[in-house]
């Protein structure tokens, strides 16, 4: 495999695009590397830094890990559709079981960070997260909230530097 | 003048590009119109939305109108470049004098809102604030904290639903 770097903002409208269908935040605490299926983010310039932000629910296995690593990837399929590896991951939880396994998704070390990116994807993100803040429930309208938030598992929005943006390539 | 609708997320690499040089953020108020320039923003897919993120200081004007209004445009330079208008709006206060009228800026009625537009930028988002959250001070990196809020004047995050992005064209 080999890396072309592209700039952060570069494929923003396919990444806008992909997360409807479902894309992969990928986080490693120690030894443990786990990965959930997305299908919300953001792409920004915040604080003069370009930054991806991503949103977990309190109930998540990811949620735990990130809250001690602190940084994360996003791998974005753009050929490739891995529709049954992003229903898999989008309903198992990683407290049961090693979702990589399962498909053979392959992990390859990250270029400025410690978690890993899926060989499978072909876009990726690393990121370091600099802010961080859980939903307030009293400013969020209301038809949003019945919608996502009947049983309160908020989420948890982290803001994390773009360290890196690449194109995995064959 | 002629509207051309476009996807939310297709013009993103460019909004982003642009933000580091200046963009407009429009918010009407009852009768009262004002403008600021922005250099930061968001490109999102939230709540399985489009929805379009700024950030405004307390301390600003804009922060008092759109507390009312909930509703705002982005308005975003492509080939004009407006770069004194972009530093004018960016350094005065709509409090102290019209903005709009020291370099005669077009105010266009909004298509989905009432809130207008400025006729001298090519590209427009319309959106109304489904979530706001005012920056959580304890959870952000020391770095930014030192950079941009010594002075404890931190950000509100608006989080405004895309409900149109067009060009205007001449």
């Amino acid at each position: 495999m080999s890396i072309k770097r592209v700039n952060f903002n570069e494929y923003a409208p396919e990444v806008l695009d992909q997360l409807k269908k479902g894309a992969f935040l990928t986080v490693k605490d120690g030894d443990e590397v786990n990965t959930m299926t997305i299908g919300w983010g953001s792409v920004s310039v915040i604080w003069n830094k370009p930054i991806f932000m991503v949103a977990v629910r309190y109930s998540r296995h990811t949620y735990n890990l990130i809250e001690n690593a602190k940084e994360f990837t996003v791998n974005i399929p753009l050929n490739n559709d891995l529709k049954k590896e992003l229903a898999y991951c989008g309903t198992k939880s990683g407290r049961d079981l090693d979702k990589f396994a399962e498909y053979n998704l392959t992990l390859i070390d990250g270029q400025k960070i410690s978690t890993p990116v899926i060989g499978e994807c072909e876009l990726h993100y690393e990121c370091k997260v600099v802010y961080q803040q859980a939903m307030e429930p009293a400013t969020l309208n209301d038809e949003i909230k019945n919608r996502f938030y009947k049983n309160n598992d908020y989420h948890v929005l982290y803001f994390g530097e773009i360290l890196d943006t690449y194109l995995l390539e064959k």
